[in-house]
């Protein structure tokens, strides 16, 4: 390598830092909004926001970053690993903020932030007639997007790609074709059976103690405070600011703890993908969750297959019934895990429980897919959505408010979006089914709470990576194989056919 | 005005908001990490720290900035008044980093950094040598400073000049000396007399139950919470990142409430200045407190001439004693207002009473202008600084911990920043005097919990104005003279002879 390159590849990883730094300030920004930064704040803020976020467009798409491109491509197999996925992660960005001319850009910002409040008020008034013009625009310029960043095979893999590099159609279709065809019917024997009591579930649970209990969790889960918080949010969500500052949020329902308890194991599964990224990474685009269906898959395999299995509650049932106030005194452990794996269909996609919640997301993937390609129009959603609620969950809503317009993501604009959320339940049972073999006494492990070796195994073949590795190299690695919905649906055919006796 | 001078001003004010938004996002991360950021995230904050700041100073430096001050200075009569004050802000802030060769600049900001935590292996160890060639370095650094800077009369008035625009040796010397001479022998006269019972003060007092107390204070004070709010903090401090987003930290110590209650007060009277900025300032450099002293003028006049004045707590005692556990039960309010105004020399700044504070102030500002000066070596500090406590208060530090090594201030390089804590009570005095005339009724006004007049009357001659006017005008605008100690030595000859019947 010449000095020049050299030195091109040194100045190239300080830019980036820089990048890194505003990202990092914006973190703080919404972390601080969504948390408790006073009403007043937001005016103002928004500013701040403004001018942070247009530096670092500027920096993602300036000339600068053109000649870096130029001038480190050719000389990628003499760059380091860090420096050749940067390079990778940054041309991505700069080509697709590039190939939209700048004033359609200005224009969707716009459009989306105006969509999002048009949102509030049509959930509110439970009338999509109001989202629905600005949603035919939304849908009409991510189409154009994809014909402006250029596609292969069909223009909605692009928009899959933003979220989870490598995913398309294909794939798609046949994995959530299996899903469905193996859930739909579980779903419907289950509605034949007994319910369990879950009454005490709902017993006044005071905040206090909820907090201290998801605090206790956190720590038995090997959430490091050292390098994390935990605060109350009204929507729930773990940011990692860097791997020394990774927040999680919940948020305390008084009668119903499990909110706060599976919301925050839920949130520490991101968390401790975040903790545990590489530091080599740090300052660097790559030091944090490779995809979003990846991320899921950290936060889904920690809400599930830890903390809804009844080995979990072998460790913290003394625990919980130490924080609450007697509401579990007599319950045996075997009916207190019973009532936190109760499967019953919901119109609403964030109540929905494991078995059910595919079934939502493969919903939205069928409209937001048909929407893309023009197979499906803006105003025939609420009949199309509630015909598929009807047929996949045997439920019908009733107003767009507990049907089409509950999520925010469509007026965000965030087609492609949804799909991770069920890779993300795929990939935690193919890697709970991998973890088995190198831990065959899984089972005693969360019995003994022995929680370090589980976190440890996903440092090992998941966290450490960041976005060094690529969402299916991950899966690859540490499984053996591609993606494979079959051991989401072992899992799922096996758990609820003994608890329902199917 | 020309068309051209019209857009440039424009765009001045563009650039000017750009800058202001790098200085919210810089507070917020202060807050953050003063508040509750986790350990661990600090190394790579101060990567975002860097970033935001140089790109701050670059801003400030820059030779955009230069054609601003060129181009607009000479149409001042043409433009609005807040363009022409944020102007000469700029100019100043421009003249003062370019005057500074940048390689001077870098190395000091070093040498500050090391100081700092330099100082503070010096103060646990109780060793002063330690930090003498660090505060030699950094003493002959501002005085070099000041001559690029240049200076009338005195370098340290350009010291001084930086924290409290007008303030000047001839003024401090012979207003420092008037109060030190009265405060003086009153210090004296109440070391032979019999001091107040105060060990009620010191029961326990529940942490939850001091934060409710000093949350009901602040909302009773008239701080809006829709535009603030109120946490933790081992140094408490007030932070005003924009008017509707004002926060104000408190520590809790369980056996003497006296901190977080008088803390808060204290933190509420800089917080109210900062949320009465009047909103046609937001978003330039005018939208904050016009000066160090005046500030602390707030803060001082709730803490004292609010905050321990017995008919304040003719309306708050009772809230007392509902939020603490039986302590004051007993106590006859007297007692209470007695002990709370306690005047006992300390060694410890912090630590001092309404009436030994400026003392402490004066002995500072006497040494660090014979710092600057080059009347007093650095060497010489700790003997310096023990004559003057056994002079001023009688009192002897048994080592440097509790003697010279006690404030990290010099340690930061910030020489000419005492003299305004001392400045903020003789305003404050100054503003009381003033206030009565407008309301005659102050004392019943405190006694009935009416603290909204009061709050107003210095959100009309004090808040509102921000940066828009100097400290001096502030004053003698609302008050009718100039800086005059008279108002406070009166105010404190009489509050402490009839307290201690002198």
């Amino acid at each position: 390598m010449t000095p020049a390159t050299l030195q091109l590849e040194k100045d190239f990883l300080t830019y980036v830092n820089k990048m890194t730094a505003y990202n990092e300030a914006l973190g703080l920004i919404f972390w601080d909004l969504r948390t408790g930064a006073p009403k007043k704040a937001i005016e103002q803020r928004s500013q701040v926001i403004g001018t942070l976020s247009a530096e670092l467009f500027e920096l993602s798409t300036s000339d600068q970053m053109a000649s870096f491109i130029a001038g480190l491509s050719a000389h990628k197999d003499k760059l380091s690993e860090v420096t050749v996925k940067t390079l990778e992660e940054c041309q991505k960005e700069y080509d697709r903020n590039k190939k939209i001319p700048a004033e359609e850009y200005r224009e969707y910002k716009i459009l989306q932030s105006k969509a999002e409040s048009v949102w509030e008020e049509a959930k509110e008034a439970g009338d999509f007639s109001l989202l629905a013009p600005y949603l035919e625009k939304l849908v009409e310029t991510n189409r154009r997007f994809t014909h402006y960043w250029g596609y292969e095979g069909n223009p909605y893999n692009t928009l899959l790609d933003l979220f989870e590099p490598g995913m398309t159609v294909d794939i798609l279709d046949s994995v959530f074709t299996k899903v469905q065809e193996a859930i739909v019917p579980l779903v419907k024997k289950i509605q034949t059976k007994q319910q369990p009591d879950t009454s005490f579930l709902h017993a006044h649970f005071p905040e206090e103690a909820q907090k201290k209990f998801s605090l206790e969790m956190l720590k038995r889960l090997g959430f490091d405070f050292e390098a994390g918080r935990l605060d109350e949010a009204v929507h729930p969500f773990a940011t990692g600011l860097n791997p020394g500052d990774v927040r999680v949020t919940t948020r305390y329902n008084e009668h119903d703890f499990k909110e706060a308890i599976f919301g925050t194991i839920h949130e520490c599964g991101h968390a401790l993908y975040e903790q545990n990224v590489s530091e080599k990474l740090t300052g660097t685009p790559l030091s944090t969750g490779t995809s979003m269906g990846i991320h899921e898959s950290q936060s889904l395999f920690f809400e599930n297959f830890v903390g809804r299995n009844p080995k979990f509650w072998e460790h913290n049932y003394d625990l919980l019934k130490e924080f609450s106030s007697g509401q579990f005194d007599s319950v045996p452990i075997e009916d207190f895990v019973r009532s936190i794996n109760e499967s019953k269909p919901s119109l609403i996609r964030v109540d929905a429980d494991e078995l059910t919640y595919c079934l939502h997301i493969i919903i939205r993937y069928e409209i937001e897919k048909g929407l893309i390609n023009g197979d499906i129009k803006v105003m025939d959603l609420p009949k199309i959505w509630n015909e598929k609620y009807e047929e996949y969950l045997g439920i019908r809503p009733e107003n767009d408010a507990e049907g089409v317009l509950q999520d925010v993501h469509w007026s965000g604009g965030a087609f492609g979006y949804f799909p991770s959320y069920a890779l993300g339940y795929i990939y935690a049972a193919q890697l709970k089914k991998a973890m088995l073999k190198d831990l065959p006494d899984y089972e005693e492990l969360l019995a003994d709470g022995n929680f370090k070796a589980v976190k440890d195994w996903m440092v090992k073949h998941v966290h450490q990576y960041g976005k060094l590795k690529k969402p299916l190299d991950i899966i690859t690695d540490s499984t053996g194989e591609g993606l494979n919905p079959q051991y989401l649906i072992d899992y799922l055919t096996e758990k609820y056919s003994e608890l329902y006796s199917l």
